[in-house]
């Protein structure tokens, strides 16, 4: 039976599916070993997350399926909107930001304790991107800030290395790639095809940290290049 | 719970999460409402897909879970492959191709009475495409051609009519496309982008006439459009 790869959070993951997407992408180079299961849900934050993580979760694996062998929990950058600003009523402050995340992870971990559960800090925000993407709000001023996403960046890191699970900085590795801003983000908080290969390439790095590439979970039946040309169905 | 649809079928299907690919297409579609569960098995026939189909399935759905709301069944490109040529170990004749079609369909329909079982015909053949894929072969003959992938399309085509069951008749939809040969088909008989997309329309618009639509698969949860900026909470 595959595993599955549980794929939670907001906008970000929701839309992973799509065009040069790293949610497809997981899906595609897992084709014969592993189902990438979307749970993604544009605009919540953390607050939002923890109301519905169970129903969320629901269905995901029924009572005596194999749990997950690993979920990303991938939010924040709502959370990091600032309170005072179009976004406002997104945001939630840091201390609260790090208890849900907590909650979230420890929910996950109760429910599933084999599961390996992987942070994702929010990304990096080009702050002219979202002053472009702003219709309607004349304010002139971004609803989130580099500054601020770096802070709840942090704090996610903090969680992480509190309840010894794994964690993405893509905040961090994002402001690595030349000119990140335009090429990274495509209206200056959702992802490029670029940005998109950039957190897929720490995605399976950080799977394989934890036992999960394609040298450890086997193809689920005979791979083409395995079957004997002259006798096929001694594969199978 | 989230419903779920089912790829099954050979290189086609297994690819179809790649950039632009027909299967992450539909994951993203519907993103908030099913979820898209991949079987794709490069180079199997139907012979071979019949020896492993339980175990293909296992896992997709567990006891007491509900059963998928569809199921493509996608095989028949490599059925076709002639038999005297370089692909000819994955050929089957007509018949079998037929018969082998019926116990899949017949195989899922008993597992799970409700699903949506739709087969989808070989796509056409662009011969110039394969023999300059064809490394290594230097025959000059193409190991498939378009008339014998349209036999096969016919005979699945009657296979669907004979079971009451939808069916995709991608050979001849493509066809229809301009310039068919290079803008759907990248090698002669795997898609390109516009050759994914083409699919997609068809496969949306098919489950669309059995009821499965964005119109009718309710979202998992609250979609941002929904919550109320003035009290999120009360949303969920």
């Amino acid at each position: 039976m595959r595993p599955k790869i549980v794929l939670f959070g907001d906008s970000i993951t929701e839309e992973s599916f799509m065009e040069g997407g790293w949610g497809a992408a997981l899906a595609h180079h897992f084709s014969r070993s592993v189902d990438v299961v979307l749970r993604g849900y544009s605009g919540y934050n953390t607050r939002w997350a923890l109301t519905v993580v169970e129903r969320a979760m629901e269905g995901v694996c029924p009572a005596g399926a194999v749990p997950p062998a690993a979920a990303t929990v991938f939010f924040g950058a709502n959370d990091a909107s600032l309170p005072d600003r179009r976004s406002g009523f997104q945001h939630v402050p840091i201390p609260e930001y790090q208890s849900n995340l907590r909650a979230l992870c420890t929910y996950l971990k109760e429910r599933w304790p084999s599961t390996v559960v992987m942070l994702i800090t929010p990304p990096p925000i080009d702050e002219d991107g979202r002053l472009k993407d702003a219709s309607g709000d004349n304010s002139g001023l971004p609803e989130r800030t580099n500054e601020s996403a770096g802070a709840y960046a942090k704090a996610c890191i903090s969680v992480a290395e509190e309840l010894g699970l794994p964690v993405i900085d893509v905040w961090s590795k994002m402001q690595q790639v030349p000119n990140w801003e335009k090429s990274c983000l495509r209206d200056g908080l959702h992802f490029t095809s670029h940005g998109n290969s950039v957190l897929l390439d720490e995605v399976l790095k950080k799977l394989a940290d934890e036992g999960l590439s394609l040298d450890t979970l086997p193809p689920d039946l005979p791979l083409f290049s395995s079957i004997d040309p002259s006798d096929p169905l001694k594969s199978f």
